[in-house]
């Protein structure tokens, strides 16, 4: 099937889709969830063989970690699909109403947004994943993994798939691109006429390829420098415990602290009891000339040079700089691209609020880890994306970014202009 | 200047406007508003230079009209400005706030959305227009009009600047793109390093370049086949009233009715009804062959060919057919791009629903006029632009549109992921 006709039969699939009731779509997810615990062996009889593929290219054994399913994995993901349905169904729920002076009832309403492309790389719980939100919401998908989970996708779509036919709903509601060739990226990136919004996962490189080359909308996310300033009003008792756990609970995420700017009126203090933490957890200091001497003890530091304090170090280091106020915290962070997570300590509600507002970041936090963006510290349930940028939805994406909205007006024939 | 030092300087004034107080933007409103009248003689001689080239180019006479400012006009430009500033300000209002599990007070807070770029055509009063709007939601804006109204947007643009110095906010707030030259259009849509969202106004074409070129969000719309559903259950006393309305009140519109559909059970009585109206509005009707015996006593009728239910006539042609039900009536509709505005008529509860939830509208009527989709009849204040696209805004945009948000996290240390 070429790319055109998967996504008129997508566009098709989306129209039965958009007004399936919640219970046939929830049914769905549930016979998706028994079927992929029937199909068990099938599925791990799959990823064995990329696993054996990967190996054989020589994958690095972290890489081969993220694409392997074993019985624990598996059951993980069904635990998603049951928790899928366990979530409101955002669809036909309306944003705001009210009445116009002619009398007409005027209010949004939520629908799906239609057809949704996602292009993703290795791991191959994102196929149920983004297939199970898409379908709760009523949006039909067309995936498009990467080549290392290969029989992995193919095996899960099949068992979407019969689930779908057996529950009433169009197999090509979730529907993958099975030819290898990269070409096809391209061609689903301009498939506008069919595809009403692009979801990349995966690496800065894959979203800017989407960015340069999309003529759909492109949710563009995950990165951006996370900074935390500690402003010279903060407890800095509690200060360490933040900072630490901004920085160490998970330095490999996006929203993971790469700079931390401190107030120099507190930077010594701060720092000194800071730096045995650090020391401690082996994280490694990149310091400006200014900051360096303050810390002398720590095990690991060294001057900043030029690109580090526009470096997401995803890893055990972190920047150090001292600042004068909030202003120059903020100055620093926008000529640094804060655009993720970004933090103030502070008991100084004057500098919170300068803090908020001033930052360009989709999540700001005062007193609290950048470590909480984040769709299920959030409360929504299911994270679809995390967006940095700023048109339709901004952080962490729940169910509800996965649709759009239409207006609905009721009147009686009367109203006029 | 360079466009990318306007882009560098737009995003600087962009941080500056963020975080002015509403009385500040309004009270440069204000004075943008004083300085036009102040300034109507030069603002008028400008004016008067872009109809003259006009006219030696050969531009038609509607068009010219569509450049003409003159004194009415300007007081019309100046009394919208006002207008502006009675509105409330959408940023720094949040759009929700919960208190998580953990303590942590969660909201999310409504902000500029940073730069926004602008292309349009003709019309002078989009430059006062657009840039009073960006302003009120403390956006900067780059503007590219039309080179048919250069002479004038280079006065309008002056005026803007001088008051925006005097009220302590960057000229850059507000800038144009004097050089002629087309390809700097094509380098705005890629200048994503410093603008945040496209707004095309003007035709087809226009947008479907932005859609093709830019690296950027584009608000895509304006465009789509608006469709009239009359169900069987509907009231044929009150039917023609809102038909003609739709079609007749002005035709050139985007939101201007272009096809009837009738249910097979009233056809023959809703259209004798209605023939005789259609008449006096010398409506011409373009009719499947099924609804051609039903219209003999039209003055002006033909057979429909191939791409005419295709077809956005924005003149006075209303196409015709005949359908079984409101399925059938959503079929036609899905074929032939039905996504501004689309109303039924009916008394029946269900169709309203099907309707409702079946049409890939912007907009969707119940027994009211197709012609309601306006930012002013929506009550929103002013209207932006009409987005046909599902993200971030669909259809009528106010000064919400014009913001994006931030996740605002509050806490007390302590929460623990």
């Amino acid at each position: 099937m070429s790319l055109n006709d998967m996504g008129r039969a997508a566009k098709d699939a989306a129209y039965a889709l958009a007004t399936a009731p919640t219970a046939q779509k929830n049914n769905a997810l549930s016979v998706i969830a028994d079927e992929l615990a029937d199909n068990q062996a099938a599925i791990l009889a799959a990823n064995h063989k990329d696993i054996e593929a990967g190996r054989k290219a020589g994958l690095p054994e972290a890489m081969l970690d993220r694409l392997l399913l074993n019985e624990a994995r598996l059951e993980g993901i069904i635990a998603d699909v049951r928790n899928v349905i366990s979530l409101d169904d955002p669809v036909g729920s309306e944003i705001d109403c009210r009445v116009l002076e002619n009398g007409m009832t005027l209010s949004r309403r939520r629908e799906p947004i239609g057809v949704i492309g996602v292009i993703y790389e290795a791991r191959p719980n994102v196929t149920i994943d983004i297939a199970s939100l898409c379908l709760k919401t009523g949006n039909a998908s067309i995936l498009r993994g990467g080549k290392e989970t290969f029989h992995s996708n193919m095996e899960l779509v099949k068992v979407i798939q019969t689930a779908l036919e057996k529950t009433g709903l169009p197999a090509a509601s979730v529907q993958y691109i099975e030819k290898p060739d990269r070409e096809l990226v391209s061609e689903l990136l301009k498939l506008d006429q069919y595809v009403d919004m692009i979801i990349p996962r995966g690496g800065a490189g894959l979203h800017q390829m989407c960015k340069q080359n999309s003529t759909i909308p492109v949710i563009i996310g995950g990165f951006g420098i996370s900074h935390l300033y500690v402003d010279s009003s903060a407890d800095l008792q509690r200060a360490p415990d933040v900072i630490v756990n901004s920085k160490i609970q998970r330095p490999s995420a996006c929203n993971a602290l790469d700079t931390l700017l401190v107030h120099r009126d507190v930077a010594a203090s701060l720092l000194a009891s800071l730096v045995p933490v650090l020391n401690e957890q082996k994280v490694s200091l990149v310091a400006t000339d200014e900051a360096m001497p303050m810390l002398q003890s720590a095990n690991d530091v060294r001057a900043a040079g030029e690109q580090d304090f526009d470096t997401e170090w995803l890893s055990n280091t972190l920047g150090v700089a001292i600042v004068d106020d909030v202003q120059e915290a903020l100055t620093h962070m926008r000529e640094h691209n804060a655009s993720h997570s970004d933090a103030i300590l502070t008991n100084d509600l004057a500098a919170a609020e300068a803090f908020i507002n001033g930052a360009g970041s989709a999540a700001v936090y005062v007193n609290a880890s950048t470590r909480f963006t984040d769709g299920a510290q959030f409360g929504l349930g299911a994270e679809v994306a995390v967006s940095t940028q700023k048109l339709h939805a901004r952080g962490p994406m729940g169910l509800e970014e996965l649709t759009t909205y239409k207006w609905v007006g009721k009147a009686d024939y009367l109203p006029r202009p």
